[in-house]
């Protein structure tokens, strides 16, 4: 039996309230004085709180494999990555904070450079500057609303970057890349994979020579790519699984989309740190679950940037008592990845988790650590198993069999 | 492939003897003291064992995930709980000692009370006395033998309780429950969920009509309601996939008949835990595998007793040098479920197990506790799995593949 029908069979409601802390990227790896930026930050609040948790760690997908953000976050939402994936134009789209719905086709663009005889030559149009390349997606929208009754969305992105997003009757995912993946070569114009894409591939490939048109007296750009189309998941939503109202409050598109995507509803949060906790207090009676998300753990990893990755983890930890004060009657903290400052990119390690309700085997942690974890009262185990755990430890979840 | 078909296909045979010592609900939470009640509790023996066994934790079922005794069972006789189940009926019969064969079909039976125009007033007959409902019992069993060449067999529950067991050609499980469910609406009658359960339904049916007639003079409960129509699972069972000869110790009916289902043979074993010993003495030769239950750390759990449950485990502690005198070959020790007298119920919680054998890489646990099993040398595991491991270290399986 999948794991969300047999939590969803044992579901009992409650009262309770749920907070799921992600700090993007949390987990590291041994730095300059052998400690990793979790462990060498100055955080009395998080380690206090480990105290009188369970400590463990979470592999989102499974060992070895270093998780994107979609991965990662459906991971911690209670959903198999291995069984249930986000397509990369869903991703790209949500990532630029495109409303898409639930029949909606989204796919990632890329302004290129082709010569007269349609070969290819750039595949990024040289990179071109992210301002120059959303006044070209300005031209493209004004000239391009609807091609054959579907209507066509476009938003900008970084540099050679934009996304489309299709709407309208018989359209269909099943579509293959526009694109040759190489230079030198002539375009590679949509196809169906299945019968049911044949009318997206016509539109796509509509939309491709139209914009084209428009583009013919561009110096940077004078046509594009598309590739990854993809719908949102078919997947049960949390409200249906397991009865529970959830609000997503999180700073970045990204993260407020792949929220939308498993049902839960997404906070107006602002900008900065301190108003994520602002929006966690004013919605606090409104909703059980609460997932919070804090990009910059993840973005100064990115950055290599050891020194700074504690530092957001010290800053999360002042904030942390206006969480506690709360009193959730069960609060995770965790990454949906790690992603190691030594490393400046996601990696496979798995993530340090920290797990408090009355319910835990608390043991002897002092501190909130890879190292605690590693020998926590939780041990190692799959991410997508963290929500149901968490709902047992809100008594939301009965026995199994007599 | 399913893990019981490798085991079997690599099983060797042998003159071990093995013994699984199931001290029912024995994980824990932190108490009182910080301690849990395994760890509060003087025991030296258990103590001693560990330093030369191997130790960790089992999910019975999964994380988070709370077993009911049948699930935990299962698990821990090899068989994973979310493959194979054992309905509701067939639990509840086995429970009350009930003699249940291969295509006998159980139900849980209530007393009610309906009005003249067969309203359901009362699903349980306000909770009738149980020597009241025994009475009823007798009077129906009397009266009804046997409907359309099907046996009926009856046996008494607690209060409003009882077990109905049809024998005969052509019955099935395939039937929905006869039980509306709720007060204040008409009987819900059985009915067929698959063409073969039709002859049931119609036994089921004519059941209650008779039934009905039997009881109208009676004041507390003139009707019944039936439901978990259920057959023992078909399962394969242990002397076939593994060739070993194997005995339940127990005194309560409901684990003698989760050990019958899979095909043990069932000890006659008294009623103290004295008892049980005197009775593995009293076998030991005539078996390869013994599966020992202990009730009574759950029923302290269960009572919310904290001295209790730990004055059981030290009662048990005084008992194993008569086990150990014994010198099997393997010996594990586990629960089927957690049951933390601080919730007085069974809990998701892992269970802590040892395992005894020359072949264990003991390490440095200095006693059978919660946190030593956490950072034990078997991990976190699969409780389906400790019955592969014990036959590993029985010497009773063979290597996998050249």
């Amino acid at each position: 039996m999948k794991r969300t029908d047999l939590l969803k069979t044992l579901i009992r409601k409650n009262d309770t309230k749920m907070v799921l802390l992600v700090m993007d990227g949390l987990g590291g790896l041994p730095g300059p004085e052998g400690m990793t930026e979790l462990e060498a930050a100055a955080k009395p609040n998080f380690d206090s709180l480990a105290q009188r948790s369970e400590l463990g760690l979470l592999d989102m997908v499974d060992a070895g494999i270093t998780p994107g953000s979609g991965p990662g976050h459906l991971s911690l939402f209670g959903y198999d990555p291995l069984e249930c994936s986000i397509g990369r134009g869903i991703l790209e789209a949500i990532g630029v904070g495109a409303e898409v719905g639930w029949g909606d086709v989204s796919a990632r663009g890329n302004f290129c450079t082709k010569d007269g005889k349609g070969i290819i030559l750039d595949r990024r149009a040289g990179r071109i500057a992210t301002e120059k390349s959303a006044l070209l997606v300005e031209k493209l929208a004004r000239n391009i609303k609807e091609i054959d009754g579907v209507s066509v969305r476009l938003y900008p992105g970084k540099e050679h970057r934009f996304v489309l997003v299709l709407s309208g009757k018989g359209i269909s995912e099943e579509v293959a890349d526009a694109d040759p993946q190489q230079e030198g070569v002539p375009m590679r114009w949509a196809e169906a994979r299945k019968p049911e894409g044949e009318k997206t591939a016509a539109v796509v490939n509509a939309f491709i020579k139209r914009a084209a048109e428009v583009l013919k007296d561009e110096k940077e750009a004078n046509c594009c790519l598309l590739r990854g189309f993809s719908s949102p998941p078919d997947i049960p939503l949390l409200p249906d699984l397991y009865g529970i109202r959830s609000l997503a409050v999180a700073t970045y598109p990204m993260y407020k989309g792949l929220a939308r995507l498993v049902g839960m509803d997404v906070a107006k949060a602002g900008e900065t740190l301190e108003e994520l906790f602002d929006t966690l207090e004013r919605e606090w009676k409104n909703y059980d679950f609460f997932y919070i998300h804090v990009k910059y753990t993840d973005s100064r990893g990115e950055d290599g940037d050891f020194s700074a990755k504690r530092e957001v983890v010290e800053t999360v930890d002042g904030l942390l008592p206006r969480l506690l004060a709360l009193s959730p009657d069960v609060l995770a903290v965790t990454g949906d990845h790690s992603t190691p400052s030594t490393m400046s990119a996601h990696s496979w390690h798995p993530s340090p988790f920290l797990l408090s309700s009355p319910f835990v085997r608390s043991g002897d942690a002092k501190s909130f650590s890879e190292r605690e974890c590693r020998i926590g009262a939780a041990g190692r185990m799959a991410g997508h198993k963290l929500l149901g755990l968490m709902l047992a430890n809100a008594g939301r979840l009965d026995k199994y069999g007599a």
